[in-house]
């Protein structure tokens, strides 16, 4: 499936060292923290089915957005660090790629 | 479940005729709404999983938020179309405290 | 102007007793607060004039989103209490025209 | 009034070459953009005065907001397009400290 993601042309890490895998060390901790999301999911569905009140179900999805805004951001700062120093390091217009898909996804995030 | 939740001593939609819960009529649609939801978090995992690009992956937790906004803002209309306008028409204390708790959430909701 | 301003039709307050008024009796807090952030914007113009350090500015502009927000929040606030309540005590069609606008208006919050 | 500026030990572009300012070559667009949000400002101050109806003046504040982000992700680009990148060019600490200092703003602009 790797092959048809958008943006996969822009980016080589399967090429690169494991050690400059962004999210690599932290892959079971950010696993981790989007299997809690999940069960946060799974809550708030329960709260709908059981037709619990409006208000704490509006409670539980503010937390569910923090929670993947914190994931977020977690990648993006390891995307920074790994990814776009590295390009910025080698030189190059893959740096200026990178940066340009590093600001719209950013964007994107400032504006979901 | 319900008799521990917070603000539930606020509320008494369970003691209202049912057309006038919130989100009874579209129940099934919200469920439907969280499944997909639920569905996409479960694709979020697959992708950090397989160390699949960074990027990718902030796209797809932006349309996952997207998505959640969208069911906290209709969660939101009915509520107020519902529980706060009727407390407003019964008069009383009650419709004080629906609308401070509405925009409790409101506020969580611009914030989160 | 009032009378070309958009929403204007569905709106009565100045029809209404004074103290009806969304955000009479706190006009001028939100004038002082409103000149506050006018101060802030021009601090952050003087930021960009003198070249200081971008990081900076940001967290400038992230301290006068915020409290642009908190504006629009007590606004918001204010209009549930009052006009929204008020139509919903007298009934009718104006409730529900007014319970559109106030869901748009969170909704462009939300997003914005 | 730059040298207490909080940051600014870490920054250096006033010592290089010109091109390399992050924003300089677009100074003044970044200026004309935030005297035309001064101008919004004024607006809703006007709005506010003349009492004009909530859900008006929630729409321009909801305007404004927007505007301040597009200037914020607009210094963002050009501060990892340039300070970022050349830290990362350079190599040592300063790529780091930089690194730390954008993720820190970025997250302050997806929270705030």
């Amino acid at each position: 499936m790797t092959d048809t993601v958008p943006g996969e042309a822009a980016h080589d890490h399967h090429d690169m060292d494991a050690g400059a895998h962004g999210y690599i060390s932290d892959k079971q901790r950010y696993l981790n923290r989007l299997r809690r999301v999940e069960g946060q999911v799974r809550g708030i569905q329960r709260m709908v089915e059981e037709e619990q009140y409006c208000i704490d179900i509006l409670t539980q999805i503010s937390a569910l957005s923090s929670a993947l805004e914190n994931v977020a951001l977690g990648l993006l700062d390891d995307h920074l660090k790994h990814c776009v120093v590295d390009a910025a390091a080698r030189g190059g217009d893959d740096a200026a790629v990178k940066l340009k898909e590093a600001s719209d996804a950013i964007a994107r995030l400032v504006k979901a």
